[in-house]
């Protein structure tokens, strides 16, 4: 095992009803002046937005309002975000949505103290010192980043994707009522259950061996996620699978099952060029990329992927061919994120083969090599993205 | 599932020689006079308190030293503590040690700023308002404390063992180094993977349905434990089974495997009696407590003592009789211990048959009944004993 720092102070507050104290939370957390930053109508028609206003005005505390969030948040709304906070004193952010908000929150909470341009943090060109604190409720089981130090975000004018990491932007608090994931429709649903599966399998995927422990909380995991997600896109308004699926993202993403073992992390960057250009749903993306890098890796290691098979898929162990085993489980994750309702080819997507070149391009590999468990290649990415096209069931 | 909040601020420092730093993570968490608190000669004559003691002076910390804590750390260690502490201006406990030395600091923690008694907190007369921080060295896998809210202590007049929990308690940092606990002999080994087996154990019977997601945590650490204690039984020195050994502990009680279900806690308290009369080792007590318990309240859900024999001992579920797989996991389990090099029955762990009465008498339950899975008289209790008595392979 690899020597690792863990570090996971979020507060998580689960349960039903459990948004209404989000007022006591800002407080707990020295919120005084709040910005509650949000999506699409959805939060605002099904009256979250007005419990939410209400919670804070019992406790005293002011707000301004800031929606209009898209799935792969841009930069363009951070910048009005960041103005909007200075101009209004904010000291604390509220993010009620899904990934993409609280995504779009973070990069908010770093830009307001910061005097540069915030997109200096998410090119790599600065460090972060110090960042406004953020809260969050959760509508999508999906993306994690109610418990992680992560954010991704779209530079509008280039299409280009990418993320910042720090311990400054884990949420102080996460409210987290599986009830308010009920309504939504199951496509979305899919969408998240890959994005949760596929934060698992960028972990499980290491060269660090002997890592028992955070091996078997990874299949923990998507034992979980193969049991539950069939069950609410079946019966959408179940709440105990809701709600272990929103545990199961949590955990899925705070690190606690990825610690001190290498991990991978190309099929998110292979993937981000994909909705980066085409604006399609991250989680879709993951559906149609992550077997097919598995499929391209699968000879770096036959027996973890055959420990997958066994372990995850249930699939029977060839002793005799481990090689048929991995493939089989391979096929097992595609065919289950197929039955979901996912694409699990670019065309089924809604991506052109003809941008394949330009997609390698985007991704910036130029004649170098990615990290993770294999180091790509554009030759290799170029060839992930071919097999991605010519996949089916 | 139920709601929850899961809250665990302590950051965790992982690995070979993460010792040395102690001093850094001291200043980071705001201590600048520090109680150095650890338990019986090893840890000086293994170099470690000397390798504290010139971290903390490279960071111009300074110290004083107070040794001496056994297993099942006592209150009067913990008075002289408070005194010394009070005396000297401590504002940070530094524990070096295992479960005993961290529950004995949390004790001299809570006690230090309250003017009462510091018994009043164990014996429920008081509720902890605020406690002194407290950082961790960890020297033994087992209690969990490094992670955890709680610390149980016994009186030493009356050879009461109480316990408290509170986020105050949380240490602020805690430093995993697998690397020392290569050195432990093997019944102190065997006894420390009873115990985290027993906490996740104590949270897998639960009476709420529908939690896969904590179910399969839960089976994820015990199938760690079953993989790797055999390992460093017969290789002490085997670093990587060491790790998986100390994260598993830490996961096993930091309660991220065990919210938002209804969780048990009776074999803790059946077998406190024991390490408090006898002053025998905790994890010795559960061996022979827990299998007992299990016997005992099967019958309550034997669909749940299936699936633990068949998804943790690799039972072969039996259909037309479930009993008999449950029945079947139970004896995996002593089995388990036994080959671990763990007492099965009250005889091999030094316990008198005869004394029965007394230990339930100090359980404190008189006419009335625990919580838990299955709720138990004192006429039950005296069951599980009895069970506990007469139990072999």
């Amino acid at each position: 095992m690899d020597n690792f720092n863990f570090y996971s102070p979020t507060e998580f507050i689960f349960g039903v009803d459990r948004e209404i104290e989000v007022g006591k939370y800002i407080k707990k957390y020295g919120g005084s002046r709040v910005l509650i930053h949000y999506g699409g109508g959805s939060a605002v028609k099904s009256g979250l937005i007005d419990r939410v206003k209400s919670s804070l005005e019992t406790e005293g505390i002011s707000y301004v309002l800031l929606g209009g969030v898209r799935p792969n948040p841009r930069d363009t709304l951070i910048y009005e975000g960041i103005k909007l906070c200075r101009k209004e004193n904010i000291d604390f952010i509220l993010s009620v949505g899904g990934g993409s908000c609280i995504d779009s929150s973070k990069g908010i909470a770093v830009g307001v103290p910061y005097e540069g341009d915030f997109w200096d943090f998410y090119s790599k060109k600065a460090e972060i010192q110090t960042a406004l604190p953020v809260g969050t409720i959760l509508t999508i089981a999906a993306a994690g980043s109610e418990g992680s130090g992560w954010s991704v975000v779209t530079q509008e004018s280039t299409k280009l994707k990418r993320d910042i990491g720090s311990d400054l932007i884990r949420p102080r608090f996460s409210i987290l009522n599986p009830a308010l994931t009920c309504t939504l429709p199951a496509f979305q649903t899919a969408c998240g259950a890959a994005d949760i599966m596929a934060h698992v399998f960028e972990r499980y995927f290491t060269n660090t061996p002997e890592v028992e422990i955070t091996d078997r909380l990874c299949e923990a995991v998507l034992l979980t996620m193969i049991k539950e997600t069939p069950r609410v896109i079946a019966q959408p308004d179940n709440y105990d699978a809701r709600a272990n699926i929103m545990w199961a993202g949590t955990v899925a993403h705070n690190d606690i099952i990825g610690v001190g073992r290498s991990q991978d992390w190309n099929s998110h960057g292979i993937e981000h060029e994909l909705s980066g250009l085409y604006d399609c749903a991250h989680g879709a993306g993951l559906a149609v990329i992550m077997p097919a890098w598995m499929e391209f890796v699968m000879n770096h290691n036959i027996m973890r992927f055959a420990q997958m098979a066994v372990r995850v898929w249930g699939c029977e162990m060839n002793f005799e061919n481990p090689e048929l085993t991995a493939r089989r489980g391979i096929q097992c994750f595609r065919r289950f994120l197929h039955d979901i309702g996912l694409p699990i080819n670019l065309y089924e997507l809604g991506a052109k083969e003809e941008d394949i070149p330009l997609l390698v391009k985007n991704q910036g590999v130029g004649e170098g090599r990615t990290w993770g468990f294999v180091r790509l290649s554009a030759d290799d990415i170029t060839e992930i993205y071919n097999i991605a096209a010519r996949a089916k069931i």
